[in-house]
């Protein structure tokens, strides 16, 4: 199984609105991929877990797919729609990792 | 739930054993953790999802746990075992983060 995190990194001044996030954006992108999304999660950063260091994200969506391929055509012709919705919920630009699931 | 991921950052000279993490490393860490652990996760970093980006990460290790103080308490006397076994599996000083699971 593939993993597509998106990864929102947190600095002074940046935001993000979470009710919409979970409520709008993250079903909407789950409706482009269709049967190939097996589930997604989404994640609040609370911390780092590091002492007197900065939260490293202020959230994570997963999105857990069955064909990586499959994932890149559903999105391709949605990409505009997506980064359309953005400010409705963050001025953060995100940092996407692509992984396998090992355990 | 909680869940404290373990980000290894990609860069130009690192080096991670998958192998010994996954037969070594997170097991020792999950022993740890006693019945506070719900399960822990291991993602391999394939790629960026964003053309022409590096990988941002090489791997992820993630526990979820039912409490963040039990956690801690858990870590603090093992700490030094844990960051010693460290240089057995990469060179890379991982990001820590805690997340609240959302969905």
């Amino acid at each position: 199984m593939v993993k597509i995190s998106v990864m929102y990194p947190y600095a002074e001044g940046k935001t993000f609105n979470m009710e919409y996030y979970e409520t709008k954006h993250m079903p909407m992108v789950a409706q482009f991929l269709g049967t190939n999304l097996v589930k997604y999660t989404i994640e609040k950063g609370i911390a780092s877990g590091i002492p007197n260091q900065p939260l490293p994200f202020m959230a994570i969506g997963t999105f857990y797919v069955k064909s990586l391929s499959d994932y890149q055509a559903a999105i391709a012709p949605n990409r505009d729609a997506i980064r359309a919705d953005f400010p409705n919920y963050t001025n953060i630009t995100p940092v996407i990792l692509v992984s396998e699931v090992i355990k």
